[in-house]
Formats: structure tokens, C-alpha cells, sequence
């Protein structure tokens, strides 16, 4: 995300109550997160092994569609409050936490099933600070 | 959705701890109705009235995404669990309470408006239901 | 999709260069038809069959994105011309056929994959007939 | 991207007919182009300028949907024909072009709508050189 668009939401931030404190490095880091999981799950779940696809591929296709959501709800804040925010945010978290476990239980067989789970566990990681920073705001 | 899809997703309920005794007729409409909210959302978040967009449209195509990831996530259950589901719920009615909110400040000026706020509130009716049949189990 | 919601997209069409034209009931099948079968390749997508998933699985998500994205635009006919919408049609039909390709190839052993062959068919029906009154506009 | 995805797609790449003349940085700065396209669109949708949405947000909407469409396909090329991806590139290509147009409009008075239209710019491009190579293959 370039300094442009961050440059543009910024704007949109400091005029939403309760979020002037937040900040953006952190957010874009959020969304960056969110984006990069995204793909890792979308991935993830059309992958062959042994000529068959494997058993994490709902729980991926879950996970890609609730970060792209939370992060597209990122780039629009005008349409959202903190405490709708915090919501989303826990609900990103538990499910990357749910693709993260079923993706781990045959990490060593696959590496693209590592990945998605290190995707997953930054993701999660990413959600949580910002959780944190808006439940302190 | 036809009775032959329904058909398909029971299947996978009954397989799934926790889940047996969900109610598929719920179920069903939980998903017709985040689907009914996400054309609604998507329809006033681009309407005009003298000749420009409404407010609340950030909040609309926030609604439109979280209700699609939803519906979405209960068409694949078998990439869910409960407390996942129960999550995923609360942020789903958090964000229509959000939209509903917005819309019914000018609902009285725009029956769009007037219509994406009555489709919120059924949505957040049926996630809730849900919610709590599934909390109940 | 009910007649008020049709009703404020109605008016949206009768402002639009080379759009007056159109038949609003087969505009609503159309989107009808999309909805119904994104459904449909959603739950394609994660059917299990003798403890595995399908082959056709990713084109099944192929299909299920590109058909809810021809729905949201013609839910947002004012962001778009005839030649652009006549371009998604196009592309629509395409992935619709692939699928329906891929879904009849394993139709006799799996009902899912035949009720989501056919809800391709009746997609991509719809958006042909779209695309010659488009066409013929 | 990183190269570890990278590496997981270009194997299945690989084994699809037609595709083995893809060049994977090409593709990979396709879908690229198409994830920024995505960001600056949804930013772009929701801007204020003198307290009101801008007439541009459909069309933003529009082309958010695509580019994110677009994106996904090519990360699930097992689900994909050249013939499929010409088409859905085709489409992508239009409704850049079509969001480009209506932002440039207004270029001069909104630098996130300049931003949008140099997003879809390079979008259009990234798209019609995959598209040129898949059309040479």
C-alpha cells in the first residue's frame, strides 16, 4: 500500500471519534496482513496432494473471504465505528486461528500448508494489536 | 436456495461436532437473509439523491461484505466451528446494526434507505437467532 | 429480490445511455441466476466424496466469484456502460461453462456437482439472453 | 507475493495445458496490479470532497470487485483454461478502462481519484500483457 493511499485514509481517520489515536503504520501493517493471508488461504486451498485436494481447503476459503473483508472494512473507516471495529477484528482472529490449526496439523507434509498457517498466525498477530490499540483508545 | 442444496449441506451438519442440532430450516434463512442484506446494502450504497451519493454508503459496502463473507462461511460449515460460527455472528450483527443506524437517520428522505435499513434488521434478527441456538447447544 | 429493491434500480437504468431498453424482469433473472449459482459452487466446492475433495473445486470458486461480481454489477448499473457489462458477460459465460464442463465430467456419481452444472447452465442461459438484448439495443 | 507461493503456484501451473510458456513474473506482477487496483478503487469509492461521496464510486465499486476477481482466478489457475483467463481478462481490462475514464474526469480536483486512475492504468496494462502472452501461447 502506497504512501498515497495511506496518505488519503489518514484524512478519514483523524475525523472519525475514537480513532485519532491510531496509528497508521500499524493499521497499514493490519491490512498488509490481511491481504497477504488472503492469498496464502486462496492458495492453500487448491492445492493437490497425492492427486487429491486437501481437508483444510473449507477452513482456507473461510479464512480468504473474512480477511478480505476485514481489510477492505479498514480501507472504508468512515463506515465503521471502533466498536464495530473491535467485532470484526475478533472475528478475523478466530478464524485464521481455526485455518491456522487445521493447516498445521499437516504442515510437515505440505509446505504450502505451512505457509498458509505462518500467514494465518501474522494475520492473527496483526488483528490482535490493533484490537489492543482500539480497546485502549 | 433449492432443496437439493440443502439436502447437500445437511449432510455435512450432521458431521460436525457441535452442529447436530441446528436447525436447517434457521439456517436457511439466516442465508437468505445476509443475501437479501448484501443486494440491499449494494443497491443504496450507489443510489443518488439530488444528484449525489448518500453517507451512508461506507457503511452499506461494509454491511454488503460482511453479510456475503457470512453467508458465504455458512454455505461451508465443514470450515467452521461453533465458537467460530458464534463470532463470526456477533461481528455480522454488529455490522447491520451499524448500517441500519446510518440508513434510518435518513430513512424518512429515501426509501432505499428505508429498505436497506428493514433488510439489516432482519439479518441481524437472523444471525442472532442462530447465535443463540448455537450458544444453546 | 423483491419489487421495491427492483423498483430503485429501475429508475438508476432509465438514466443510463443505451440502457432504457432493457427488460428489468430479465435483468432480475439474471441476477437471480448469478446468486443462485454462486451459491451453488460454493457448496460444490467443499463436497467430500469418499473422504476427499473434488477436482472441480477450483473452478467451482472460480465460477462462485466471478458470478457474485456479475451480480454486484448490475446491482451498480450506474458504474457501468453497455460494452463494459457486455465484456462481464462474456467472461461470466466462460467461467460458467468450464465449470459446467468440469461438474457434468463426475455428474453421475455426485448430485452436487449435477445440481451445480446445471445451476451453470441456467447462469449462463441468463446472462446470454442479457447480453443479446444488449447486444441488440 | 512472496516466493514461496510463487514456487506452490508455478507447480501447478506447470501441469495445466497451454500454460507452461507463462512467464511467472509476468503473472505475478499481474496479479499485483490487480490487488493495488482493489485497494485504490475501494479508497477511491468512499472519498468525500466538500462533504459529499463522489459521482465516480460505482464505477469504483465495480472495478474493486473485478480486480479482486481477476486476482483470485489467477491464483487459482487449476480452475482455469488460457481460453477462461482471456475472457475474464478481456472483462477486467474493460472496467478498468471504464473506472480510469470516469476518474481522470475529475483527476484535477481529487488526488485519490488521480491515484484510482493511475491504479487502473497500470492494471489495464499488467492485464493486457498476460493477455497478449496467453493470446501468443
Amino acid at each position: 500500500m502506497d504512501a498515497m493511499m495511506m496518505g488519503a485514509m489518514t484524512d478519514d481517520m483523524m475525523s472519525m471519534e475514537g480513532m485519532p489515536a491510531m496509528d497508521m503504520a500499524m493499521m497499514q501493517a493490519c491490512m498488509d496482513a490481511c491481504a497477504a493471508c488472503e492469498q496464502a488461504c486462496t492458495v492453500c486451498s487448491v492445492q493437490m496432494m497425492d492427486g487429491r485436494m486437501m481437508d483444510c481447503a473449507p477452513a482456507c476459503m473461510n479464512c480468504a473471504d473474512m480477511c478480505h473483508t476485514m481489510m477492505r472494512t479498514m480501507l472504508r473507516m468512515q463506515g465503521m465505528t471502533p466498536a464495530v471495529m473491535m467485532s470484526m477484528l475478533d472475528a478475523c482472529i478466530a478464524m485464521c486461528q481455526m485455518c491456522m490449526d487445521e493447516c498445521m496439523a499437516h504442515a510437515d507434509m505440505s509446505p504450502v500448508c505451512k505457509m498458509c498457517a505462518d500467514a494465518c498466525t501474522a494475520c492473527m498477530d496483526a488483528c490482535s494489536t490493533m484490537r489492543d490499540a482500539l480497546a485502549a483508545a
